[in-house]
């Protein structure tokens, strides 16, 4: 029935409003307040659109697109888990595929499996479109925190080693941001905000 | 220069980063706060996905998307101005045309020449994918003020004729969610929140 079926789109696109209120731990560039997950998204497809050229590979940016607009809907109910916090990310999987269950499971058969299918690509970060997505997702906060002196970096006595490894794929899938990157992370270290210590 | 490319496309990222505290005056689903102009852009690029299967004729659903991402961007110098604001949607397109100068004029000409033409598409409505993306511009604020208890209506005493000439666009590119809109559009004349008077 084509009723039930615009009810079932109508019913997740409300849902999926709450998006709005999860909150990060990267402040805004002005420092004003934590940013939410639905306006980060928003700001990851901007780069995208950008930053595409950077990347070495035949790139279907139309699914960069979709699976970055999806990437982060499980927050609605598993919430977000912070990249440093060891413990939460240990719990992290199965919670936002419970997540998934629900919230793609609101949608029509087949556009909810396409949806479950991009957040899932984006995840196991094997295809190229899911890792340009995914260092897309590690840029974004880094010039948040640089431009607001610091943010989650200095609130929660993050290393240098850490943030390398968070920014890693950032090296694999855009090389030539690498040194502006390291110039940031190099600058943060030296003004004590990035730990040296392990 | 490479770097200079480079310079410019991340000072324009960071400059984006304010449309996340440009507010509209649609409320959130929950009615906790109203909606910024950033995650509103995420919200319609959700909506696109699912309901281009409502237009009839060959949509390039990339351009949709990529329009919806850069739509609102001149309002970061412009501000949001409210679409039954007479007076205020008087001088909108002298603003937006100056903001439109400086925000795409950060990036490289390509790029911003590029992203200039999507936002000119969006405003001139004549294109297909132009019409859907505001037709979904319109869709979205429906849906939150109606979930909110009338939102924007109540708070600014819009009528009937306000509203349906509004959502008029929904009308022609997606005709088959016309009765879906004139069913909220009734349910809100009836509780006295969208007025009958003009």
């Amino acid at each position: 029935m084509p009723d039930d079926r615009l009810d079932r789109q109508i019913r997740f696109l409300v849902d999926a409003d709450r998006l709005k209120s999860i909150l990060r731990r990267t402040p805004l560039v002005d420092g004003s307040r934590p940013e939410n997950s639905a306006e980060h998204s928003w700001h990851m497809i901007l780069a995208a659109m950008l930053m595409q050229e950077y990347v070495d590979g035949p790139l279907d940016v139309m699914r960069v697109f979709e699976m970055t607009a999806v990437h982060d809907l499980v927050e609605i109910d598993a919430g977000d888990t912070f990249a440093y916090d060891v413990v939460a990310n240990e719990s992290k999987a199965a919670r936002e595929r419970e997540a998934a269950d629900r919230i793609f499971g609101q949608l029509p058969d087949d556009q909810g499996a396409r949806l479950r299918a991009l957040w899932e690509e984006f995840e196991a970060q094997v295809t190229l479109e899911s890792r340009f997505a995914n260092a897309l997702d590690r840029l974004q906060p880094l010039l948040q925190n640089a431009h607001a002196g610091g943010g989650s970096w200095s609130d929660h006595h993050i290393t240098r080693a850490q943030v390398l490894r968070r920014m890693a794929p950032i090296e694999t899938t855009m090389p030539a941001l690498w040194p502006f990157v390291l110039e940031i992370i190099d600058r943060f270290c030296a003004l004590g905000v990035i730990r040296e210590a392990t």
